[in-house]
């Protein structure tokens, strides 16, 4: 997941010296349903057919292993092009429309919470999470990273049980990547939807963050940094809990604050 | 461009305390050239023309403020609907198209730059800059953040002079964004191209950063944290300096070395 360049270091009133540095490795992924290309992602290769598999299912075109057929690398370029097969001919007209635009307002914050729910509906979980799971998360997120944490060029996200167990976690240049990398991994392990879990993720969450995470029916989201204010107004009204600033056994709580104990 | 949001911070150990806390604003924007539809980003409001002026700069349909007539808001959706009207028609396909496949390995990195070079040749730049005007730039960057850092969640990107003189800087929830904006800047102050300046971003260095940067004609991107290897190897094919991890009066050179005194 990472690659080695030659890099020149500088230190202020030092002399530059040569030196190597670890990378964080970016190529293009295209996903092709059916033989037909729907997506194109900058990502970090490694876990390919989760990618794509997460992203179907949080672009909203399957929601179970059972939908798909088989994911097969493209005959001629294995490595940055996939391909899934799926049971039905999906609606790919779907992911090339704008699913923005509704409302009152035409366009705005509320009309993209809207345009989600029309597709993916508001969570009514009873599920109830102890601040002691929570606040141990980001320890164990920083154990599994380990391996990869080198190159500080790679956004996280894994999946916990609602004890705090780690399920999965998965690494990417792109956040986005790295949370359909766990969801797809979810998929193609018979384990979605993910009802009773936890999704946390290394960075900041947005809006596209909750968004995925509903759409695998994950009622708890955890950021290690800063929420925007559309995520934390779609976990509002999507029945999700918003954990943002999760670290040093501190947290901020920013929707559905009755579901910790 | 920030929201007050109630919260409950919750610390180890600790009774939860009801608390306030500031979090980037995050709204869709929908760019509209001739009053069609071109692109919908998440972005934080504000400098909504320059974000709009600079996607359309970075997206290869214009590259001076004689290309644009007039911007203007929708005429009912004022705040999330922003008109560029130009000169002269462009191909807006191109915005719609695949333009990662090309070269032998069909779609790799090395596609992915060939791509860009199509649109956006590489620099013959012969531009020189002082080490200790790069030392010096995180300094700078983060006064010109201070009003806004109350939230964490925003991103900056700025451009300075090859003497280390702030010239604009931008923040927004997506780092792509902030890019576009000072991008956006310089075609409405008809400062563009900027042959003789650097890009400083708060945060990691991408294949997209590199390539807003090369279509603005920037020789120097420099990046706090980490770039990716496509990041790297763009910067060398494409003539410019990418400097990473730049921040304690430190920093990595992955490519153009020679450009630094």
């Amino acid at each position: 997941m990472t690659q080695t360049k030659e890099v020149v270091r500088w230190v202020a009133g030092e002399r530059p010296q040569a030196a190597k540095d670890e990378l964080a490795l970016e190529e293009p992924l295209e996903i092709q349903v059916d033989t037909r290309p729907v997506g194109v992602t900058m990502r970090t290769p490694g876990h390919d057919d989760e990618l794509a598999a997460g992203f179907l299912v949080t672009e909203g075109i399957i929601t179970s292993s059972k939908d798909l057929i088989k994911i097969a690398p493209h005959p001629r370029n294995s490595t940055n092009v996939i391909n899934l097969f799926l049971r039905n001919t999906p609606d790919l007209e779907r992911l090339k429309r704008n699913v923005f635009v509704s409302s009152s307002c035409g366009l705005c914050g509320k009309a993209s919470i809207e345009n989600v729910h029309r597709h993916f509906k508001p969570l009514k979980s009873r599920l109830r999470i102890s601040s002691d799971v929570l606040l141990g998360l980001p320890e164990k997120l920083r154990k599994a990273q380990e391996a990869f944490a080198r190159s500080g060029g790679l956004h996280a996200a894994a999946i916990f049980s609602a004890a705090g167990e780690l399920i999965v976690s998965r690494e990417d240049i792109g956040r986005h990547n790295a949370v359909d990398k766990v969801i797809g991994y979810g998929l193609l392990h018979a384990s979605l939807p993910f009802k009773e879990h936890i999704l946390m993720v290394s960075g900041r969450a947005s809006f596209e963050i909750m968004q995925k995470a509903l759409a695998a029916r994950i009622p708890v989201v955890a950021a290690v940094s800063a929420p925007s204010s559309l995520a934390a107004d779609f976990a509002l009204e999507s029945g999700q809990t918003l954990v943002g600033f999760l670290r040093e056994r501190r947290m901020n709580l920013y929707a559905g604050n009755h579901r910790i104990k």
